[in-house]
C-alpha cells in the first residue's frame, strides 16, 4: 500500500487496502515455510471477504492522529493483525463443538473445507501471527500494542465474552447483554481504534476519544448485526437469518424489542460522534465509519 | 518468588518456583474479572502438574546470563508465558479432533472436565495470556520477546509442526522427523532458551548458544519421550505407552531403531554441554537440565 489510507464513501477502496495488506502478509508466510496445507486453511478465511471493520478502524484513526501515518509499517501490521484476530475468533466460533456453524460470508466454514483439526490450527496460527506482525522488531510502540491486543483478545476480553455468551445460566436482561458485548465484540473493536491511536503516537486525549468512539461503534454494531438477524433475507446477509432465535442466543431484540433497539443504537452511534469530534472536527471518515455501523444492510 | 532462582538436582526445587508464579498469575486474572467457568478451565491445566521444562529453561539462562535476572517480572513473565502456550498446545492437542486423548499427566484431559467448547476457549485464552504476559507494560525488551514467542509458536513454529505431524502423507523418514520436531516441541523450547539470555540482557554470543542448546535439549527431549512410549509403563508415564504406534505416528525407535535413537539423542546433548560452555564454563545447572532431558524416567 503506497498511497495513504482514504475511506470512499462506501467504504469499498479502503477495504481493497486492507486486503492488499493482508495479501502481502500471507504472501510472507509462504515465503517463510508455512506448511502448505495451513497456509491454505488460513488464507481461505483471512482473505474469504468480511467488513474489515476493525483494520479499516485502526487505519482511520491512524489518519485522524496523523496524516499520511496509515502508510507506517507498525500502523499496517496493527490492523492486519486486528483482523487476524477477528478472523481466528470465528474459525474457532464457527467449530462443531460452538456455534456448529456450515456457511460464513455465503462460503462453506473453514472446519467444513479443512477438517476440524486444521481449523483449530488455523485459528491457534491467526492469533499467533497476529502478535508477531505487532510485535514486528520490538521497537516502541510494539511492545504497547501487543499489550493492548492481548487485553482486548484474551481472558477479559473476548475470549471472556464468548464464555459469558456460551454460558448455560446466562440471564436474558440487558445488563448482562450489554456486558457480553463489550467484551464479545466491543473489546477487539475498542482496541481497533485504541491501537491506531498508540501506532500513530497519539496524546492521551487522541487515546480516550478512541476509547469512547470504539465503545459506541462496537455496540451499535453489534445491536445492528442482531436486528438484522431479524429483518434481513440470507442472501443479503450470507447467511441464515433468525439463527440467533434457533440457536437459543439472546439478543437485543429479543431482550429490549425492536425499536427500543434501533434507539440504543442511534443513542451509541451519537456517542462516537461525540467522542470524535476532538479528532475530527468536522464530519469525516470516523464519523461514515460511525454510521456505517449502524446502516450497513449486511 | 523472592528468591533468586536456582537448581536442586531433582529439579523440584525450581518447578516449586514456577508454580509459584503460575498461581500468581492466576490469581490476577481472577481479580481482573476472568468468568469463573473460564478461569477454572485455564487453572486446571495450567497448574495440573508437568515437568515445567520451558519456564525452567528460561529462568535457568538469564541467571546463567546475570545472576539474580530470574527475579525480574520480565524474565519471569516470560517464563509463564513459555508455560502457558505450552499447555495450551497440550489443551487443544488432545481434542476429540485432534489426538483424541482422554488421559494428560494422569488426570483426565481438558475436554474431558469442562467440555470441548470450554477447551477450545481455554486454550485461546492461554495462549493470548502468554502474549499479555510477556508485552506487559511494553517498555523493551519486552516487543522483541513477544516476536520470539510468536515465531516459535506460529506458522512456521510450533502450529506448522502440528501440521506436519497430522499430515497423512508425511514420510516416515528421519528427515521429516527432525524437521517436524524441530517445529512441534523445538522451536518453544529454543524460544525458551533464547527468551532467558533476551530478558536477561544477554549478548549476541549468549543468544547463539541458547539457540544451540535449545536445538540439542528440544530433540533429545523428543527422542527420550519417543523411547519412553516404547520402553516405560503408563503409571511411571502418567499416560499410556504404545500410544504412539497405536495412533500411527512416526517416531524416532521406528524409523531408525531403539539403539540408535538412543546414539542420537547422546549426541544432542553433548550439543547442548558444548554450546552452554560459554555461559557455564564449569558443568552448573544448564548441564544438569541438558542430561535431564534424557535422563528422566518419565
Amino acid at each position: 500500500m503506497n498511497a495513504p489510507f482514504s475511506l470512499d464513501s462506501n467504504l469499498d477502496g479502503a477495504r481493497t487496502q486492507v486486503e492488499s495488506l493482508l495479501a502481502d502478509r500471507m504472501a510472507r508466510l509462504a515465503s517463510a515455510g508455512t506448511p502448505r496445507r495451513l497456509h491454505d486453511s488460513i488464507g481461505y478465511s483471512l482473505l474469504g471477504g468480511g467488513k474489515r471493520l476493525r483494520p479499516v478502524l485502526c487505519l482511520a484513526f491512524a489518519e485522524a492522529v496523523e496524516p499520511g501515518a496509515s502508510r507506517r509499517p507498525v500502523v499496517q501490521d496493527a490492523a492486519c493483525a486486528l483482523e487476524a484476530v477477528h478472523t481466528y475468533s470465528l474459525v474457532h466460533d464457527d467449530l462443531p463443538a460452538m456455534d456448529d456453524d456450515d456457511l460464513r460470508r455465503g462460503r462453506p466454514t473453514n472446519h467444513k473445507v479443512y477438517g476440524e483439526a486444521m481449523a483449530i490450527l488455523a485459528g491457534d496460527a491467526l492469533l499467533t501471527e497476529a502478535f508477531g506482525w505487532v510485535a514486528g522488531d520490538g521497537e516502541a510502540p510494539r511492545g504497547r500494542l501487543c499489550s493492548e491486543l492481548a487485553r482486548a483478545a484474551g481472558a477479559v476480553g473476548m475470549v471472556g465474552g464468548q464464555v459469558l455468551d456460551i454460558a448455560e445460566d446466562r440471564p436474558a436482561t440487558l445488563d448482562y447483554l450489554l456486558r457480553l458485548h463489550r467484551l464479545k465484540t466491543g473489546a477487539l473493536i475498542r482496541a481497533a481504534c485504541r491501537m491506531g491511536v498508540l501506532a500513530a503516537g497519539g496524546n492521551p486525549a487522541a487515546l480516550a476519544a478512541a476509547e469512547a468512539y470504539g465503545d459506541g461503534v462496537g455496540l451499535a454494531f453489534q445491536i445492528a448485526d442482531d436486528i438484522l438477524d431479524v429483518t434481513s433475507d440470507a442472501t443479503t446477509l450470507g447467511k441464515p437469518t433468525q439463527a440467533d432465535a434457533a440457536a437459543g442466543r439472546h439478543t437485543f431484540p429479543a431482550v429490549v424489542g425492536l425499536a427500543e433497539s434501533r434507539r440504543m443504537a442511534d443513542s451509541f452511534v451519537r456517542q462516537a460522534l461525540d467522542a470524535v469530534r476532538v479528532l475530527e472536527p468536522d464530519p469525516g471518515p470516523l464519523a461514515a465509519l460511525a454510521r456505517y455501523s449502524v446502516e450497513r444492510s449486511s
